[in-house]
């Protein structure tokens, strides 16, 4: 992907949190956008958006924001993906003949599926995506320009997708500091059950149990920087957790069955005493662990970058 | 625990790792200790922790190391616990009659039997203890003198247990900076089954379940800052964690039977599409992670002290 990336003269955010906000403060720092219109839920969220200069307007999604988007150049939708069919269908027939849509979902085959029955003859110009990105936090007041820098950005665009318009929406990501991935949705969806929504589910489920426990005091008071860093996830949002895991069930159902039987064997050879087998298991994590830690984990950049994070 | 620390004419630590390297510099830079043996299995690591001054002298464990003991005003037996039988075996009739022992051991129930099957009359001078700290390294380099800094350190005595020599490890780690909490050995056990060995077991077995997949490739490569976080203790000695579950099997195997039932539970609603039973979850999990953390999360001056961890 080698376009240079357009000019954004109106470019319109549904969902000013931590990711739609940090896509405007990134092509703002990148020059490329002149006019940010945010559209979402809260009032007090979006205040806090324009008083950031993350947006220039704002607009109640109760109110006629879809008014906005037949001048618009580009709108990202970054709400939480379950809100996707009703914003979809608000935007059915209201689109300029050029405006080019793009997504934030953490999610991709449900999306595309709630987009191609929404969007009609707009489909080809809707190009599914997903940052790898975030942190903790949300709400436009967690968002930062250099969110994005050195990370991930999936695009899974369909048959019927533009390839200009693909090609648009990844030059503008890799303004924003990112590296452009593209992939088959159903591949998308796989990958990320394993590799994020089911340590997600494990991270939740494993800090609620414990909080349910009698020794719950005792269990949290002498909990130390290994469960800190295991846990960081559990502190996500409910929501935004709540519609990821209805909307790639499958697929996840698929990985904790996977997970489930791992369990099973790690418990097996702790009851059998097989300190060999515990041995070989726990090798082979750490010489994985490191190797990606060695090829793929963020770098130092990018960390510091995270500003926000560790507040 | 007020007493004043005593001054350490000679410390024997028994394997020269990140913990009993860094309790060895701790104390150096407390000024409370005259002379430190190193006691090892390896010549290489013992040689590099005399070059970086936390041993005055080295002795290899398979040569005379139990004539140290009968001088040493206190012994750290800090190697994996699955050597502590040999280890005690090899104390037994050669220690001082002041010297107190104590240990850095994961479990307590299993070294408390240990220690009773070894000593004899020495036993009420064996203060067993664990310092909860660490990092992923290990070995003599990856010691430094502020990890123990404002963490917690848990002495389980027992009932034969010298009240003086309980109270003389208490105030030598309270020199170390770190916070003196006693416990039931039982007590111990269970807590640090949930909220330690359980994370790593689940770390371990996350990790070397995705390695051996056939899209391994896939996963790694789209793996962040969540993932990393998450599976940082997947990076964590072999060796050492075999041990631990081993000599913790039934208290971690009902961990491990508690999380599949949670696990279980989740998936039920996750098939059963129940979002909110789901949010209810994840927001519970939110709320007791964030208290947490407010509450127990070592301090950001803490975690600057862990310096090594993200070399």
């Amino acid at each position: 992907m080698t376009a240079s990336a357009p000019r954004i003269a109106r470019l319109v955010v549904v969902g000013v949190g931590l990711i739609g906000g940090s896509f405007a403060l990134a092509l703002r720092a990148a020059g490329l956008v002149d006019t940010v219109v945010g559209v979402g839920r809260g009032r007090a969220n979006l205040d806090a958006a324009r008083q950031l200069s993350i947006i220039d307007r704002q607009v109640q999604i109760d109110g006629d924001w879809a008014a906005e988007l037949a001048a618009a150049d580009l709108v990202l939708l970054a709400a939480p993906v379950a809100q996707y069919p009703a914003l979809l269908a608000a935007m059915a027939g209201r689109l300029g003949p050029n405006t080019i849509v793009t997504d934030a979902g953490s999610t991709k085959q449900d999306v595309i599926a709630a987009a191609r029955a929404a969007l009609g003859g707009a489909m080809p110009r809707f190009v599914p995506g997903h940052p790898i990105a975030g942190t903790e936090h949300s709400g436009a007041a967690a968002a930062f320009a250099t969110l994005f820098r050195e990370r991930n950005v999936v695009l899974t665009p369909v048959g019927e997708t533009d390839p200009v318009a693909t090609a648009t929406v990844a030059a503008l990501w890799e303004a924003c500091g990112s590296r452009v991935r593209v992939l088959d949705a159903a591949a998308h969806d796989r990958i990320f059950a394993a590799v994020s929504h089911l340590p997600h589910l494990v991270a939740f489920g494993l800090v609620e149990a414990f909080a349910a426990r009698p020794d719950a005091d005792d269990i949290f008071r002498f909990a130390a920087s290994g469960f800190r860093d295991f846990t960081r996830i559990a502190a996500s949002s409910p929501e935004m957790w709540r519609d990821i895991a209805l909307a790639n069930r499958d697929a996840l159902l698929v990985e904790v069955a996977a997970f489930r039987d791992q369990l099973d064997r790690l418990a097996a050879m702790v009851a059998a005493g097989d300190g060999d087998a515990l041995a070989a298991v726990f090798a082979r994590a750490r010489a994985a662990r490191r190797e990606w830690e060695a090829k793929y984990s963020p770098t130092p950049a990018a960390m510091a970058a995270d500003g926000p994070r560790e507040r």
